[in-house]
């Protein structure tokens, strides 16, 4: 259905580039450093369509259930986002996240189940109203639509993310220019199913919104649920779209409408950058890590495969040590629970650097070390896993695991 | 069905402590380090009854398919295990673990089907045979029934294990004294469904095979595949018992013989000390996790429950840095896969200082960060969440996740 004919084009101003989105960002006082924003707000001229998906743990946060019930209408108008305080497993979590609505509807002269609530830090900590409720007007009065608003909720969404994670990509449908823009966080907990794993996405396409539902489901099953940082799924996670419908297109109000595929794949694009810069920024990491498992027998079997591989805390210290461990490799593709003919497995390994292939029908195929260790020493590989029993094809990304990380985990709360 | 009123006592000679056997190790060339050993024979008067585990993954070594071909009717003489080298993932994989059993039923002047045959180490490199075979003849004039024997050959099976593992308990049934000895090694790639997980256990109980199966397969449920170091479940594990009858007790040839009980306690007794040193001496680890999961509704979901909160590596750092970080805990019980009720779930931490409720009603409960840190500060950390929902309970074991552990697999072939 999509193929490489489309274009899109990156252009600036991030999570306010779309036709009717102000960004703004701010500290709040939710962390100690001063330096640290913590406190975000994206709003939109008018009211949107709106989608999400969320975690799938059975533990989640508040933010999550109120902003699930938000949006269930399909409409959206505000997104509100604090960094610190997870507001997970708490007595008063759902109070303080209502709470949080209602003081930006009140200040945007919006309806309260219009706000998109989300939040991210430590669990099992009281959600602190007084700068919130103080921060909402200052941040409403630094609304802008430039790339400075889009960056400042970038930074204020991050927690041990070392980059701000912001993106815009512009496209045509039916002569119409139409723009996608994102922010996201991501670093620790992340895993299939997302992880703590925030990404907020604006668009002004004009879309019903079922069909941006379900372009949403679909890309997400692609692109964040590809992705492992280190096998946890957080109580937190969301990714949210909304369309304010500026760019004034025919309305997409089907996915059969020849327009859908155009916004699809846009919508996979920018997802797909997310997912990477999620990947490559993961706590500790050096080296993003790409598994293509292609020619399987089923497309859910692919998967299972490529995340078992970028899961494995073996693959992930051999690609940190630029070790070329293939043994590794192929145990982890052994026990992801997915039948297969382990002797016609080929795999390689690739980077800017060149290509080579360290098991040929399963077993151990000789291969020159130094070239191997040049290959590995790259920030991005690529682990092809090559199945030779079918059609379907998968990738997943991760990242190589380090002392940093153990670091950064050791000790997080202080 | 088992109570504690049976008694076990600890006694010397380790998995030579039954009658009839007899072990030995040496260095035969596999590794470079000469003062590894790095091959091991464990040898029986008399062919005894025997009974195997193996690893899950589909991606198995020879000698996994060689034991497990051998060990179809039941019964078995000696068991030889090298270390250095898994034999996995190669073309000669099958010929030379057959011709390994050939050279040790030569030897021993026994039935090459009789052998069991296991090894770990590095996938995806030939197995040299001329070590082997050179080594085999030395191994035979080293067999005694002694506790060098049995520590040489607990010795030789080591890869990244910092302790060699040896058990030996004794126990009546009908007033003849009954001995188990066993042998294991860990430390990397272990997880459920076994790891990198060899262990070899000896008694001289007088029992039916398929009694024998029985126990074991119930026992390793309950003990082996709750152990977790890092998630990898390895090509090469087996858990293996020979039972040479020569404690002359009435055979035990029926789960409902009155006796059975008696053994099968036994045999976890032992089994549970195995696991709980594998995990202790997981790689890089500085600590041992036990995670409780009590009163919950399904033995099963226990199961997975204790197995997702022993797995997290944000558990594991916290717990290396000593970090009360609960909501870790809460978030592992959440992505399991296991529906509960969120809002009953208590959580504690234990140690031999004293222990502290740190979540209450699946919220945050007020605790003394201090007292905490003194807690998990210790070497054996009990992590105990009381599900308040049923009456089913499950027990698993794991480590710290530590900068040692990156160290040691950013770079084990070298």
């Amino acid at each position: 259905m999509i193929d490489n004919t489309f274009l899109f084009f990156d252009i600036e101003g991030g999570v306010t580039a779309p036709l009717g989105f102000k960004a703004a960002g701010i500290h709040a006082g939710l962390r100690k450093n001063k330096q640290k924003k913590d406190l975000a707000l994206i709003a939109s001229d008018v009211r949107c369509t709106a989608a999400g998906v969320y975690t799938k743990n059975k533990v989640f946060a508040a933010p999550v259930g109120v902003t699930r019930q938000h949006l269930e209408n399909g409409y959206a108008r505000a997104v509100i986002c604090n960094s610190g305080i997870a507001n997970a497993c708490t007595l008063d979590g759902y109070e303080t996240a209502e709470a949080t609505c209602k003081a930006v509807a009140s200040e945007l002269q919006i309806a309260s189940d219009d706000v998109v609530v989300a939040s991210t830090g430590v669990i099992g900590v009281s959600l602190p109203m007084e700068p919130i409720i103080s921060g909402i007007p200052q941040l409403a009065a630094e609304l802008a639509r430039s790339q400075a608003g889009a960056a400042n909720a970038a930074a204020a969404i991050m927690t041990t993310d070392t980059k701000a994670k912001e993106f815009a990509i512009s496209f045509n449908i039916d002569g119409r220019q139409v723009r996608l823009g994102a922010i996201c966080k991501g670093s620790g907990m992340i895993h299939p199913n997302l992880g703590t794993m925030l990404g907020f996405i604006t668009t002004d396409v004009s879309i019903a919104p079922a069909v941006l539902k379900a372009a949403l489901s679909d890309v997400v099953r692609d692109t964040f649920n590809m992705v492992s940082v280190d096998g946890d799924t957080s109580t937190n996670d969301m990714v949210i779209v909304m369309a304010s419908g500026l760019a004034a297109n025919d309305i997409i109000d089907s996915c059969d409408n020849y327009q859908y595929p155009m916004f699809y794949a846009a919508l996979k694009t920018i997802c797909t950058k997310m997912a990477r810069a999620i990947a490559s920024d993961g706590e500790g990491a050096t080296k993003l890590l790409q598994c293509d498992v292609i020619a399987f027998n089923s497309e859910e079997g692919a998967k299972a495969l490529a995340k078992s591989v970028i899961s494995s805390d073996l693959v992930k210290t051999a690609m940190y040590g630029s070790d070329a461990n293939w043994g590794r490799i192929i145990c982890a593709l052994g026990y992801a629970g997915i039948d297969m003919d382990v002797d016609k497995i080929d795999i390689k390994f690739k980077s800017s650097v060149g290509e080579i292939a360290v098991c040929k029908d399963g077993k151990a195929y000789d291969f020159d070390e130094d070239t191997a260790k040049q290959i590995l020493s790259r920030e991005e590989i690529n682990i092809i896993c090559d199945m030779h029993q079918g059609e379907y094809s998968a990738r997943a990304w991760g990242c190589d695991l380090t002392y940093e990380y153990v670091r950064i985990n050791g000790d997080y709360r202080s």
